[in-house]
């Protein structure tokens, strides 16, 4: 037979011989649930009746604008003046006088010039104005010197531990430590790149804070197994929980870092949600300590911080923005970080000019200022309001028990589910949690995520739900739908 | 000691215990040729008269409006609406109407109401209307079937492809066909999956087509070295060749992916960069084939296509947006490529609008159609004509032959470098073409990429040079700095 003639089976036919890593990664978060929720939400648009309810609610995602967040006015004007700068012809008109402030307008035309266009390449690590411009924001921020070459733009936070697990995971035994319950991007990356996850248990009793004694034990069980620990990612406002990490646990926490030389990678998205304390950088925290030990080899930690335009007041998810900062990594691993970068290119310009308005926001004085203010406030407010009366809502819920968090956008309550319900469950091979989160999404429309998706200890469920949604009335559906699903297995 | 003093080295200090196939990645549009450049253009801003030229031209990277392209109006007037729709409340207005026509606004709120925002994320797989208009575009281009079930969109062609190489990639011995010379991006990416690379010749005497026999021998000796050809990239038009592959060889690569079971990935960005010929897709031939020969088995071979808004007339490379649409590949391995999309989020939704307009662009009698069909034609015959302009350039330099590209962006001419620049170079322990490009670089400020990077036959030296600046000047520049450096070695 020729070598043109015939057919052969290819990589697709056979599952068993794809990637098994990829199979293994699982991100409940856009998961099994989320397909249920988009089916229903099609079944509702065809018949409105078919359902107790006229539309899904998706709490399971943290998705300020789908959820009716309105974008900040300044940013959507710079950027869309960037995006049609013909518009900037006309800035002697009265009608462009009256919809564009002037610093909307030099800010666009600065942007402008830095990045050509928004349609063109950038330098892979960030059009360096921005990167200046973040790297003065951290030095304000912390009070520690930070400098533009330890500034990375990227397309988001995923996108920054995708960079850092990739070059720093490099066998089978290479451990990174995650907080259990845990967002389960850092599990799902971890796995793509056949690295060994160990879990460290946060502490539910003490408001989801690190429980120090269980790091380490969970250090030390992983040695023992061979498992060489490199990284700890550490997420501060916490994702799920929503609770701050205490200082003294991060100084812990930096302590056994330098100790056991390991590389920590802060996810410190939320660092704008915060609605009881004041958001405390790790980089801070280093910076602290080196002041006060000057000798004690401070500079052998290595920490990388991340950052994003998705979450905070901006909540510009679908515009793809953020960096990452670094502390203490050598220049050719530097240069190594940046080749990842250059493979993907760049991050999206847009994206890019939106970090700087993040981190270059408009001053006192300045047209803007005003309103940006208003409205980033007016957010906040809305934010820790819906939090509060969801968090109400939840002590009317049966065998319900939920942390007020300090911040982020989700609340993490733990149900105790009646025996009945996990029989039930067990014996359609389903999650406990999952169970109950299908039950729920069928009855009330609303969509959480189990916490099995982000780990738990064995026989403890819970649920994480955004407080994104406005107004009361689903929260009220919430109470009902639940109470209902505890009556029915009680 | 306790586990809270002391430090320990971590692992970016040891270099050797970093992912050492980051190291073995390279990447060379972006690299230290570059960085160079980007050194040079700093020198001119501080002193002008530092080089004897004003400024760099970046012959190096496909990037059209750093080159001075424009934007297409209608693309930039919808992105311009949907980053702010206050404006639209000024529908009514005179000002408003003078600069924004009516099929603008139309798509704008069309597209406003699938996206929700330009800020929330996205479906992972992509807005399902952008997909059902991709599909509906592939349907119309090809004359054969097409889904948007098959349609994922990305944020690049680059994207796509890490998408799926890394599903497809799951031990060292999996091996994928790259032609030589390829994209570099492709080589970069096989190396962070563990992947072998199997280089397939481009036939330079046959205008860079596929020579078939090359082809089938660089599978014969992967094949007796051990590796499993799982997947062959195919570039049409080429990069950094600038040839389309003939519809014969097509057929025969796809006879070729039939008989043993290859997995294809098209890379066909520059579909709209043709010069002389018609674009034919592999999805095309492909279905040809089908039809001609229904009981061939054709449904065996598993074809991935890929599309970008970054080249073609948009030339919009810093927004990021493509798509890429798959052909005979099983529901179960397709959950897998979407679960890979899922855990990076979802592509920029402002990329994906692009995709959109890309796919559906204005029609006859739209108001838009006329400024649209013109811009458009504008740019790719100023683009046949930069590429004739260099194309001339070239014979008048010593030691140069090149070929008149079909499409894409590129020149890909051979340069007979002299032998005393080669000992010269390979005394500094530099590539013989990279040492051209640097004194190239210096003499000219024409940042070109050295053949080295894409892969070329021992002993014979290429240049990748765009042909996106504008005008000749710079063509003068280069025959002059090219000529005096072959005077200087010869």
């Amino acid at each position: 037979m020729s070598d043109l003639d015939g057919f052969c089976q290819n990589a697709f036919s056979d599952l068993n011989s794809l990637n098994q890593q990829v199979f293994k990664a699982n991100y409940a978060v856009r998961g099994a649930l989320a397909i249920l929720a988009d089916e229903i939400q099609d079944d509702l648009l065809e018949n409105p009746s078919s359902y107790p309810f006229s539309e899904i609610v998706y709490a399971n995602i943290g998705n300020p604008q789908q959820m009716g967040q309105s974008p900040i006015t300044f940013v959507r004007q710079v950027l869309s003046l960037c995006q049609y700068p013909t518009l900037l012809d006309h800035a002697e008109e009265k009608w462009f006088q009256n919809l564009f402030p002037t610093d909307v307008v030099q800010r666009s035309k600065m942007l402008l010039k830095e990045s050509g266009s928004l349609g063109a390449y950038s330098a892979s690590q960030g059009i360096p104005l921005v990167r200046r411009h973040v790297a003065d924001f951290i030095r304000a921020r912390d009070g520690f010197d930070c400098e533009p070459s330890d500034i990375y733009l990227t397309s988001g936070a995923s996108h920054a531990a995708r960079l850092i697990m990739t070059l720093i995971i490099a066998r089978p035994t290479d451990g990174v430590m995650v907080p259990a319950p845990q967002y389960p991007l850092y599990g799902a990356q971890i796995d793509l790149m056949s690295g060994s996850m160990v879990s460290y248990s946060l502490s539910e009793e003490n408001n989801w804070d690190i429980d120090f004694d269980q790091f380490k034990k969970s250090f030390d069980e992983a040695s023992k197994k061979g498992i060489n620990v490199r990284l700890c990612v550490v997420i501060n406002p916490g994702n799920p929980t929503g609770a701050c990490i205490s200082e003294n646990s991060m100084e812990k926490v930096l302590r056994f870092a330098k100790a056991k030389g390991i590389v920590l990678l802060a996810d410190e998205v939320y660092q704008n949600n915060i609605y009881q304390n004041k958001f405390h950088s790790f980089r801070r925290k280093l910076g602290e300590l080196r002041e006060k030990e000057p000798d004690n080899h401070w500079d052998q930690v290595s920490l990388i911080s991340v950052n994003s335009v998705s979450k905070g007041q901006f909540g510009e998810c679908g515009q793809r923005g953020g960096y990452l900062d670094v502390v203490n990594i050598p220049e050719p691993a530097k240069d190594q970080i940046l080749k990842l970068a250059t493979i993907d290119i760049c991050p999206p310009v847009a994206g890019q000019l939106l970090v700087d308005m993040l981190v270059n926001p408009p001053k006192p004085g300045d047209p803007s200022y005003d309103l940006f203010i208003k409205e980033v406030d007016e957010i906040h407010e809305a934010l820790r309001l819906q939090c509060r009366q969801l968090y109400e809502g939840t002590k009317r819920m049966k065998r319900v028990s939920c942390l007020e968090p300090h911040g982020a956008m989700y609340l993490h309550p733990s149900v105790s589910l009646p025996e009945k319900l996990i029989t039930t469950a067990k014996a359609q091979k389903i999650q406990p949690d999952e169970f109950y989160a299908i039950e729920l999404l069928k009855r009330s429309g609303i969509c959480v995520v189990p916490g099995s998706g982000f780990g738990q200890p064995e026989g403890d469920y819970h649920i994480r739900i955004t407080f994104l949604a406005k107004g009361t009335e689903y929260i009220e559906r919430f109470v009902k739908a639940h109470n209902e699903i505890m009556d029915l297995y009680e």
